[in-house]
């Protein structure tokens, strides 16, 4: 895997049957990715005759030599790990393989979000000095965006997987949304070092002991995510996938709320018409559109993972991403921070 | 304490020094909830000659043998527990101990949340039966209300305390609220049993021993609180208060945005100026007011908390909602459900 990552080109592999819409979204997003960088190379993996009847259809060209064959798909409801056991020839695994293999740089996938995590973890490997890999999501706040890791890749974790999301996500954040030095809080219950649970005060000491080297700004609390109070927040697997899920669900109730108000009368729904527009565009920021996917960081290539309903936009900007991630060597460099902060 | 539970006067004690409007807004809670149902008693608790220039400020009465000189108060930075050995003489500790002495039924306070809880819990004591007391609250849901329990009375629980939340959380909200055998759902990271922390894995299988019994729905997942997918949801302390917080502050984001794209036209001042009754109506089910205080469940006195910047208006509420729950002996119900439970 790693004698490519100074090559100039950058091979992307990609889960062609991921996705809720595989393989025509993926196929759309691919083309649409090559049409903005003719300079990445993207490795189409999945149903042969499927994804060459959707080129055909939408009367698209693709080198053929770049279609890898896969029989299998892991569905929405298989059980990650499993799933990677009994489906070897799954567009997934063989994905994943041909990133292990060094045929590929990154790995993108709007699959089973749990199976793909896994096949990161388990066939890709972990980089040095990461016990548990990590999700990011970026999150809507009132001074931009607040970056939530880990958002569900490690329900249950230890003090010191904690002080490894802070330093992992450290770099995304810097290297990918050019924040600079970006500030990281601790989610809790309560602003005082004494408040939490025990994990998060534990960590806490961790955290305060490269305070000044990775910005450590102390605990914050759940209205700090969208207060944007920190430019990351660091948290357990368990707590943050219930916020992700928690913040997704606030536009559906507000759609629902001004819906029943405009159903209570006719002057109600005029008012409500009108500020349809507006409130779209107020909302759009909650919209995963625009992100594409969330990275898993801490495994031994760069691995994008996306929403089953993920657009082709979605999933072009996937690809994009990946491909910056590659470009940068993230992983070189997140591999670097984690052995020195083992160091000090 | 119990003595009384039959008495056809409620006696609420109210720390009048607990908010921070304190003692105007408390005072005038404590009138408007006696003007409202004469048939309650109330104690007010705090600076005696605070209290008095208070009503005699706003030409109120009230009986000056019901005032309760207490003169110290436990402010919002005070750390809870040590703040009842150090301040005994604080309205809150003097409040709690009238309660416990059996001089009144219920406990109400918008005073530092840890010291109520603390309070109410070392002061008053556990009912039979339970390892943690909770705290629950009410989130607008797309089908009504939804009740989160625990927000935040344990950080640290077991799967045995998930357990007692339940029976609990079920005994309030079928009486409080009439919501006949309301259903229950366990907060985890997926609707399958097999998804979860090593809490709530454990903790799945103590509610599902007793499924049918406490109409428990299994798995729910962080959208369906407001998705309303059950009436109540059960989770650690940790992972509620962080819920809590989180979804308090969609407002203020909400309002952000709406100013930012307000600002940034003419035109959109305009079309923020036309939505801004609608949304405000839409957007009142997201206060706290209407509600009040929310109540620690599992001690054994009728103990309700309220936010530091409570009206008047949620002080009466408090009031009115502790009198409703001694009125219907919830706490009897409680402990005869926790033993019923425990011999099965």
């Amino acid at each position: 895997m790693k004698k490519s990552a100074n090559n100039s080109t950058c091979r992307i592999v990609l889960d062609a049957m991921g996705g809720d819409f595989a393989p025509r979204n993926e196929v759309l997003g691919a083309i649409a990715a090559l049409s903005e960088d003719s300079s990445i190379e993207i490795l189409l993996v999945g149903k042969k005759d499927l994804i060459i009847s959707t080129l055909n259809e939408h009367n698209l060209s693709f080198p053929e030599q770049n279609i890898y064959d896969a029989e299998d798909v892991i569905t929405m409801s298989d059980s990650p790990t499993a799933a990677l056991r009994t489906k070897p020839n799954s567009s997934l695994v063989v994905s994943a393989n041909l990133v292990r293999s060094g045929k590929g740089d990154a790995l993108v996938s709007a699959g089973n979000t749990g199976a793909v995590m896994a096949a990161s973890t388990l066939l890709l490997g972990r980089l040095k000095g990461v016990g548990r890999p990590t999700i990011g999501v970026p999150m809507p706040s009132e001074t931009g965006t607040c970056f939530l890791f880990d958002a569900g890749a490690s329900v249950d974790c230890k003090p010191s997987h904690l002080l490894e999301y802070a330093i992992m996500s450290k770099i995304y954040v810097q290297e990918i949304y050019n924040v600079k030095n970006p500030s990281i809080g601790l989610l809790s219950v309560g602003e005082e070092k004494s408040k939490g649970n025990d994990l998060t005060l534990k960590a806490y000491e961790l955290l305060d002991n490269v305070r000044d080297e990775i910005n450590f700004k102390g605990n914050v609390e759940g209205k700090d995510i969208l207060g944007g109070k920190t430019n990351i927040v660091i948290c357990d697997g368990f707590t943050g996938n219930v916020i992700l899920k928690f913040a997704e669900s606030v536009v559906g109730i507000l759609k629902q709320r001004i819906k029943s108000f405009a159903l209570k009368s006719f002057f109600n729904k005029i008012k409500v018409l009108f500020m349809r527009g507006t409130l779209k565009k107020v909302l759009s920021d909650f919209s995963s559109e625009k992100q594409g996917g969330v990275p898993l960081l801490g495994v031994k290539a760069v691995s994008i993972i996306g929403h089953g309903s993920g657009s082709p936009t979605a999933i072009k900007n996937m690809i994009l991403k990946a491909k910056e991630m590659h470009e940068k060597q993230l992983l070189h460099k997140i591999e670097k921070a984690l052995s020195d902060y083992a160091n000090k």
